[in-house]
């Protein structure tokens, strides 16, 4: 790759991605557009899914859900094909992950419902223009991740606990940091838990359940937010037959601005 | 009734309806409490409702959906019948309205879903708070409600136009209207439009499509918010076999205050 990707618009970037030219991972990317997380279920777990999801928004904030059957959006982003247009996809069967590549045509089905989800990749730029450092991003690692005691609130056949992120804030900007990711509640919104790692059953914050641990350096307070991880958990626990998810930090470039998701 | 009811709690509400001492309606009852419009749906139906919802927030904003053949909830009220709790419901087959009737026990099905949905009698009394009169208020009339050209985004056997409400605002109080509103996404959120009725297909103001005219005085502008009657409106067009909803103006009262929805 000779070509400059951080120059190119949503449409350049999911074209190149089309035609396998790129399928690396969108960190950086577009910026300011948003990005989507993806699952993709058969259709007779799309109702218990989407209730799911509306009963826990903040940890599964569902952007956009395509009709069944269909490879197109017309909310997030238009010229769009769902199976190609990820860097790229893994593909689950009974809760296993069975494969994973770059376009999943040859896998689709007239029964696959695809839901967009948002991602905190959004709302971690609007905290960098608020003047917070965001760590993960410094450090050039994945965010921290964890499991919690939070329940959440069951649909169907899914139920599970929240999975949340983790980011250390100075003292002073803890405010800050609540008030801008609370006007975002399409991308997780604000924090669930304020410096207390204990209460949400985290107890050792040196060793992430997923993702990278991060320093935290004194006046800093870990705060933590309801994570993206959460619907992709809580499906898997339920082995569905087949699922399709996209590979982490390998999301859809939408043509939506960040900035119009606040208090969508 | 000798009791005095704008002084009972919502639970105490809920008892005196649920043993039918109260089949009124509902309006400036438990101050500062969510009221909930309601909509129940076979099974078979509700997955494309609750997509409609998810694709339509503003004009279908649902604060809790049942389990499939519960008449419980878990969020917006505890100790809740739903068959019973409302103070009217109606009941419809094949689009048509057949009864009226204070208690849906008897006609209760095990493949019933129900959807609650947020209303503007929140909004109003957040605007009233704001120091904004709201007119059919004032003049002790139901809000003036019209079909609009606004094409909402289908959804399976779902689609339609937005209906609108709308209340006459002094122009210089436009801009707080807007903010209180827009703060209030699970109750119909920000304004759709604002002074141009006939940019949304309204010819003409002082016959509405429902509720009542109200006065516009000099100085004020019509101002038009997405309508909680839309949901309703869509799925009689489909002409279900059965449904239920509420009676107009006889909500649910819940236990949820008003300032809890928002940011939600």
């Amino acid at each position: 790759m000779l070509k400059d990707l951080t120059t190119l618009t949503p449409l350049e970037l999911r074209h190149l991605i089309r035609q396998n030219e790129y399928s690396g991972n969108t960190s950086g990317l577009a910026a300011g557009f948003t990005q989507a997380n993806l699952v993709v279920l058969p259709k007779d777990l799309a109702y218990d899914f989407l209730l799911f999801t509306q009963r826990n928004p903040k940890p599964c904030p569902v952007l956009e859900v395509s009709d069944v059957g269909s490879k197109k959006l017309t909310e997030m982003a238009t010229d769009v094909d769902i199976a190609r247009d990820f860097p790229k996809y893994r593909i689950y069967e009974h809760g296993d992950m069975v494969k994973e590549v770059n376009d999943v045509t040859d896998f689709w089905r007239d029964d696959l419902v695809s839901f967009l989800i948002g991602c905190s990749f959004s709302f971690e730029e609007e905290l960098l223009q608020a003047g917070i450092e965001v760590r993960n991003i410094s450090e050039c690692v994945n965010v921290p991740m964890y499991d919690t005691n939070i329940p959440l609130k069951s649909a169907g056949r899914f139920h599970g606990n929240m999975v949340v992120s983790m980011r250390p804030i100075p003292e002073e900007q803890v405010v800050t940091a609540v008030r801008v990711t609370n006007a975002m509640p399409k991308v997780h919104g604000a924090p669930i838990q304020i410096g207390d790692p204990e209460q949400i059953g985290i107890n050792d914050i040196d060793h992430p359940d997923y993702g990278d641990a991060v320093t935290i350096k004194p006046g800093e307070v870990p705060v933590f937010w309801p994570c993206g991880v959460t619907p992709q958990n809580v499906i898997m626990q339920t082995k569905p037959d087949f699922v399709i998810t996209h590979a982490p930090g390998h999301m859809l470039v939408t043509d939506v601005k960040n900035t119009t998701l606040k208090y969508m």
